[in-house]
């Protein structure tokens, strides 16, 4: 890590997101355009999301397995509105052990058709239902603007794809992932998400419905943090996914999948870093504790490192994820520099004077400067660090959710709405159509995010059309 | 599951693996030729084989972290023999976003030069050694005979990374890395594996020196099951890994790789699996333990399923991986069968006579019919359940070890190597080259396995050429 500072977020959002993920040593540039190395300190990262995100799988009755990466050009084509959709992304594999093959393969950008037709095969009757399967791999789409965790040639995810006997029951999945990506955002990664459902025009290629969870990142734009789809019965169809019901009758299935990505990552850098770098939220922190110890002789050392080891081993017997720095040759504010950059949610400062005073500092990294700075006795400080760790993360997603309230606006005409979006979310009344959906999008850029699930039962005025509607929809410009 | 019965290993041990994999619902082919599907009952075991290695990597300093499935074609070339060894084997991506690429792609094989290229830039000085890194993915080779975990054309691993400023320290890594996979492989799958070194001409790709260990399967195969490879300097002059060492001169680094593949879940199978299916190690089962409730009416199904329950949870709060089969409109017998293809370690059955006496029925799964049987009381039962789970983990591995010992003939001439590697290994003195290696494998199709670690400190004759050597060997035809 260099000592230079970051650009401020007010100077350069953008810049000042690439160097941080490169100076917090979160990913890398691969040596194929658009593909990211996740470097150890962002896949721990991802490791915690994987296993927050799978717990609440599993505890919904999901299973794990894993479907081939290569898959046959022509499965695409079964699903025509899927086809159309992923084409123009796709990796192609021609050459297979020195020959050219005879149908082309596609890297998966997805796996809805592989899936499906291995469940055309596994499922016969009503008793094989419901399959509730969950994979963790990565997918190759060829994208043109590509940035690290938030748009990448290949990126990491899971991918849930389950299927069932009626529309009723692949709509009761599909609303549950959604509350599990709900819960997930706001009770791991402290992102004040808005759950809600997709316009036509911007569905999931070959689903008949799609909610997503919006989050607003830290300039205002709006970030797809999850989606969950309801695929009626199309793949169904496309891949003859049929069962044996209880009244005799051959039908196909009603199947959906749900998606989490890396991008989520990306969420959590743009909404709760600062200045100084990157803020974990302490639940998903590789390293939730730093403990640096200060000292300028080899008496000072040994009597610091006496205390700040027995913290440390404290803190490891209780769970916490802890590091004790003792890194030699490297200035204390330095290191203070360092994991701040990398976002480690509490820093313990212990110098010999600490010790004499039996004491230790803590520092708060959601709270940069003297404001987060607290001294605490150094006997039970292992109880105060373990509550701060709590309040730190409910403090972030309190901020997150003042950040976001402030700037989502209800507006009700086109002038507000304009001014709304170049600092966050517009809330409008929406009557309108794809067209119209599309002529806002090239007057201003922004797209419609989603129509919140939570909506005020009331009547109100579309903002464009003018007629009376019962609908809210959020609109904002969107990663 | 149908209700054939598998053929028996004896009468037909390939066709026996075939059809233990599908019936066993642990994986399936899926529509591109040579690939596979791997279901959740095989992933489950996966994850547990999984975090037994994760947890001993990351005890040895390991971190993870995620490098790109796509590598510019031109990267393999830069290593001679690497290029030689892997050229025949990959899948090129040669369209991209419907465009023809300037440069093609090879879908991974392994990952020694595209993570050297990394390493290379995050390389600078002394303090930055040693790098230890480890990825959890799946790779692709262009394979023209395949078969279900034990060779595919995606198959899923794990493959280590490090790189040293010493020759010393990569052979240390290099061979911790081995003793690692030892460990696993005897204390967590029961496989009696034998740790060694490979000759020159079964060497990987690149490397200077590769270790294995090799287990023997159920019909006296040797099977790879996990190789740990010093590089030397190969790929850090290949993709220029400098380092400024504590002298102030600039020095190339010395770097390793390791992998455990998927191919580990094929030994497991071939070497505890029996005539009835799949017989999985306790430390390893995604099922420890399952309970079969037996009642004929309503009453009984209430008194037997108190029961049942209580014993289910019981389990639960003490952290044994249990399952309660209350499946309707099945057979006991059925359900006997089904658990028992599966390889679950243990079975537990309740009656209404059971209840009455208060006792359960415990069946092994390593010992089949009577001989695994016992009575014990229901009170805690808790206890003999978690003692006989480790006695069959130890028994796994003692009965495994029997086996292949039986089968390991010390042979001092050709007829009696032939004659050997007919039913096992032959393990030989050994003083000669790849020439005879060659000839030996064109007359008997047997290999050179591995020259084990553990030698006799004598001199003794090698079987082909008949001069002194204090090398043993071991031969073996292998899957
Ligand atoms: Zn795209
Ligand atoms: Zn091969």
């Amino acid at each position: 890590m260099s000592e230079q500072k970051l650009p401020t977020r007010a100077e350069d959002f953008n810049e000042w997101y690439n160097q941080l993920v490169l100076r917090a040593e979160l990913a890398d540039y691969a040596p194929v355009r658009g593909c990211m190395i996740v470097r150890p300190y962002g896949w721990a990262l991802w490791e915690n999301i994987q296993a927050a995100l799978d717990r609440r799988f599993k505890a919904t009755g999901h299973l794990n397995a894993a479907f081939p990466l290569l898959i046959p050009k022509s499965f695409l084509e079964r699903e025509a509105s899927h086809v159309e959709g992923f084409s123009p992304e796709l990796a192609v594999v021609t050459i297979g052990g020195n020959k050219e093959l005879e149908e082309p393969l596609v890297v998966r950008p997805t796996s809805e058709t592989v899936i499906g037709h291995a469940y055309a095969r596994w499922i016969q009757s009503y008793r094989d239902l419901p399959v509730l399967i969950n994979q963790w791999c990565s997918v190759v789409r060829w994208e043109l603007r590509t940035k690290l965790f938030l748009r990448t040639l290949e990126f990491f995810w899971q991918e849930g794809h389950t299927a069932h006997a009626t529309f009723e029951e692949a709509e009761a999945e599909t609303r549950q992932m959604l509350d599990v990506y709900t819960d997930f955002a706001v009770n791991e990664a402290a992102l004040p998400v808005i759950p809600g459902i997709k316009s036509e025009s911007e569905r999931f290629a070959g689903a008949d419905r799609t909610y997503s969870i919006e989050a607003m990142m830290g300039d205002g734009k709006a970030l797809q943090a999850g989606t969950s789809h309801n695929l009626g019965q199309n793949f169904a169809r496309a891949f003859d996914i049929q069962f044996l019901d209880r009244d005799g009758e051959r039908k196909y299935c009603w199947t959906t999948s749900w998606g989490m990505s890396t991008r989520i990552v990306g969420a959590i850098i743009m909404v709760h870093g600062d200045d100084q770098g990157l803020v974990l939220p302490p639940r998903l922190a590789p390293i939730q504790v730093v403990v640096v110890p200060i000292h300028k002789n080899e008496d000072e050392r040994a009597l610091v490192m006496e205390s700040a080891t027995g913290l440390y081993q404290e803190m490891v017997k209780v769970g916490i994820r802890v590091k004790l720095d003792t890194r030699e040759g490297l200035t204390p504010g330095f290191k203070f520099n360092d994991w701040e950059m990398r976002g480690v949610p509490l820093r313990i400062e212990i110098g010999p004077k600490d010790v004499e005073k039996g004491v230790v500092v803590l520092a708060r990294r959601d709270r940069p400067g003297k404001e987060g700075k607290s001294v605490v006795g150094r006997e039970g400080a292992i109880v105060t660090i373990a509550s701060m760790l709590e309040d730190i993360q409910l403090a972030m997603l309190a901020k997150a959710r003042a950040f976001r309230d402030a700037r989502l606006h209800d507006v009700s005409d086109y002038n507000a709405f304009k001014e709304a979006i170049e600092t966050g979310f517009a809330r409008v009344w929406w009557d309108g159509d794809a067209a119209l959906e599309r002529q806002i999008k090239e007057e201003t850029r922004a797209t419609l995010r989603c129509i919140p699930l939570d909506q005020p039962d009331q009547v109100g005025t579309c903002f464009m059309t003018g007629r009376p509607t019962r609908t809210q929809a959020i609109f904002a410009r969107a990663y």
